[in-house]
């Protein structure tokens, strides 16, 4: 059954030659470029098979020994795969940053297969690397700003780089303070810089008992990952407490003061430009000072946040971010393009160069090979959807749907603040919130309560938090992701809050009282509520 | 002219509606669906025109203001982008792994842009999780073979990863080195390990000079690029001279030994199994061997030659890749996936750990996210491809295939070998081979010249190659790549030499035929092959 020939000829076919018109792929394909939704509300299971049910059908770890052909594969990929992935463009998916499309990804992502280039190197990449250097220009000059003839000197220059682009956020980050730890530690009279000598003859030659790099503790976890793997160490990565949900300046002065005084250097701090949790956004400005000051490199990760400066009306909540020696920008989040597209900026363009490396055969000196400065080797031609959205959307679609999404979330803050029964943790800077549900009388006890019976409350309410949240996932209409954090109404000690993205163009005001109404319902049918409830009534006040 | 409206309207319908069946987008995907290599044909422009002219289409580093109509932009991409593509379909293009693909990769790849999962997190990427994983076993059995039963216990364990997915072979070296290091420098009495308290402290607890890892001079430039982003330092990669072009396993151990005699540890041995320049097999199983006897770590780079495992005749040449300790393949090269697709594999699934870390939002301890282990973060869901792929051609399909490059190398070799003005510089173990050309004449004279006139004569030779490898590039038919390297027969001093791909099932012996025949064309129309040709008249013998 299924069970195709095992012949050259069969081989040459699948390469040369399309599935028929009428054959499942090809019904698959025709169904996606019709109606992408109803493909999916069609295909995607909406009652929520468990993990362990779905793994049953993944669970045969040998290689089949005979070819299949494309059409029973096709089945089995509408089977097994889309009925249970995540409908990530339904309008009450709010729960990640993963969001609806715009259409014309879908026929560019054939060409991009079809072309199948390898940015690593312009032998297999002729256009699409003067392409990608322009969409880093592009994304520069929206951060930067700088004159025409900076960008006509540097676009295209063999000798520098305006960024690189990459995978995703955290090889952007990473990239970025790999380029910083070259910097900072780089050669000099009597070393030769920490890219070739290694990082303990670099912190023996400048005397260093640690490097370190600051953020608050809303920082992505990516931040953690690559003091890892640099060579730091995890317990070098400084992380405020943000009970404000932001790095305060003044004291991340004074724990870089501190730092430094104990024998330690630091390479940079780090401000987020709309943290991953609840959309908030560091004094920039402020911290480019504090950085100044302490004389370190100053990145800003603005993965989610960077589109934010399409808007007019919004861009200022990003002031400070033009000072920041670099700067990573997620494509694949509020541009709007596939998984696969993030890019580290930075402001010298000859600061890539603490990176560069060289090859035979490919990447010779003075080329303009992209890989020259690259964290990855080979790669494919996301760019060209980076630039294709720049230029079918332009600055003011963005801008539209920036300001619509940063809109949507305030009207939701309006929504939660009205309920009673739920409590706004954070309000948007940006479009993410986060809230929790807890019956009214309750919320009123809180705040009466002294810490440790607080605390207790508290925990009984993370219960109830995490409960909803599954059941809601599970019940498959919708889905909110959940997240603990310290509230600037609880500093002292974290809490489970519901956490929300709105990036969906699709989502509506409806979908958003839907989900907070069966949100409502799912928390009042627990016997948890009850209890809850009982112990506000207890309160004597 | 192009300038759409900036509405509301006009963003909803680019995400709810797609192109109508006449527009410009949709004929470009229709043409590409019915014959892909006409599309290319007939858009990729034969004469190449120079990069600055390309440059010139793509200097404008500012955001575009207005939206552009989609079918505007889809003139705007082939007229200047997909015109100065690399037609990496074309059967004469051999000269990089980058090669045509099956059909059925093109309405795929529009599947997984349509369901935009990102496999980070199971939140985002429910049945794609499981897939990935499936595709992880299936390439670490055919590399490891171990039992049902352990498979059983790994494969969706939340406690052990068999590898890991990701962007391509560079992330994957990078990775398996991260979490060798990690363990190698792990937790122990008085220490937090090197993940935690970085590779200073690490150095200091253990008394160690350096760390190093060892390759022959052919191993991949991104192991220096790892050494150099892990903190180990570039001049750490002790890269052994291999005229053979093979890591020579007794130098090996002598190296090995001494280094860590310094005062140094040696982190890994990393074996390659097919080089990127000549397609070489190290000694995997001698390797193997010197690694156990220093202690170290023994990883593979097999990104290119991994899925000969398929090939019943030919698995044998990575005989000894069982035993190392992480292997990298790459699915986009010789499993024909789009660009994108590289795994890093570990045989012991308890490996992975060395490098986990948590967030509070996703990654949560206990959950199966497959983020928690990996470089990257957000990743689309490429592994969707290698296992559609898998099914599709299924081992025996890959073994054709493989079994069909290598036989075609052979074929090549032989017709270089008989050609009188060509030099066979290494024979294919795999699909690749170098050779150059040269007048017969002179390639005796060569032979019996003493060094210093043979180092001339070889550097003239350079410039002939360089010059026939850029006018064949130029003229657009057909594309053979360059590298210099030391040859078995030029031990002392690297030449310049062709380096050709055979991965392309297209291309077929009469390609192989013309584009030997236009190199010795282009070769003998040059000024230099005349006085080539009388270096060699002159010769006294």
């Amino acid at each position: 059954m299924g069970e195709a020939q095992v012949s050259l000829e069969h081989l040459f076919r699948v390469f040369t030659k399309p599935e028929h018109k009428d054959s499942k792929l090809a019904q698959i394909e025709q169904h996606l470029s019709d109606n992408i939704l109803d493909f999916l509300s069609q295909h995607v299971v909406t009652k929520k098979t468990s993990l362990e049910e779905v793994e049953k059908d993944f669970a045969n770890a040998k290689v089949p020994e005979s070819p299949e052909f494309v059409s029973t594969h096709a089945e089995t990929l509408l089977d097994k795969l889309v009925a249970h992935s995540v409908n990530t463009y339904s309008p009450t998916f709010i729960g990640h940053m993963t969001s609806a499309l715009p259409y014309f990804h879908l026929p560019l992502s054939k060409l991009m297969v079809g072309l199948n280039q390898n940015l690593v190197k312009i032998e297999t990449s002729k256009a699409f690397t003067p392409l990608e250097r322009q969409v880093l220009g592009m994304l520069h000059n929206l951060v930067y700003d700088r004159s025409e003839a900076f960008y006509e000197q540097h676009l295209h220059s063999a000798q520098h780089a305006l960024g690189a682009f990459c995978s995703g956020g955290t090889i952007a980050n990473i990239t970025a303070l790999w380029v910083a730890r070259n910097k900072l530690l780089g050669p000099q009279p009597g070393f030769a810089g920490v890219a070739k000598a290694g990082l303990a003859a670099a912190y023996r030659f400048h005397n260093i008992n640690h490097l370190g790099v600051m953020c608050s503790k809303r920082g992505h976890y990516s931040l953690s990952k690559a003091v890892d793997a640099l060579g730091l160490g995890r317990e070098q990565l400084i992380a405020l407490p943000a009970p404000q949900q932001t790095l305060d300046p003044e004291k991340a002065l004074r724990a870089g003061k501190r730092y430094q005084e104990e024998g330690n250097k630091l390479l940079a701090i780090v401000g987020v430009g709309g943290t991953t949790e609840t959309g908030h956004v560091d004094p920039l400005d402020e911290l480019a000072d504090v950085a100044e000051q302490l004389g370190c490199w100053f990145h800003v990760d603005a993965a989610w946040g960077g589109a934010t400066l399409f808007s007019s009306q919004y861009r200022d909540r990003l002031k400070g971010i033009e000072r920041a020696d670099s700067v990573t920008i997620d494509a694949h989040k509020q541009m709007y393009v596939p998984m696969g597209a993030g890019m580290a900026l930075f402001k010298d363009p000859e600061n890539a160069n603490a990176v560069r490396h060289h090859a035979q055969y490919i990447l010779r000196a003075g080329s303009k090979d992209l890989g020259a400065t690259t964290l990855e080797g080979s790669r494919n031609g996301m760019a060209m959807m980076v630039y294709s959205a720049l230029h079918i959307f332009g600055r003011r679609g963005y801008e539209l749907l920036i300001d619509r999404s940063i809109q949507k979330a305030k009207a939701f803050a309006d929504m939660i603040d009205k309920h009673p029964d739920f409590e706004l943790t954070t309000s948007p800077t940006l479009s993410l919130l986060t809230y929790r549900v807890c019956p009214q009388a309750l919320q009123h006890t809180l705040k009466q309560v002294d810490d440790s019976t607080r605390d207790e409350i508290n925990e009984k309410i993370d219960t109830l938090v995490v409960s909803v949240q599954k059941q809601q996932r599970e019940a498959g209409k919708s889905f909110v992701s959940r997240t603990r954090l310290e509230a600037p109404d609880y500093p002292a000690k974290c809490i489970t809050v519901f956490r929300v993205v709105l990036a969906n163009p699709l989502t509506s005001h409806n979908d958003l009282a839907a989900i907070l109404a069966e949100q409502h319902l799912l928390a009042t049918s627990t016997p948890l509520w009850q209890s809850l409830s009982q112990l506000a009534a207890q309160d004597p006040a």
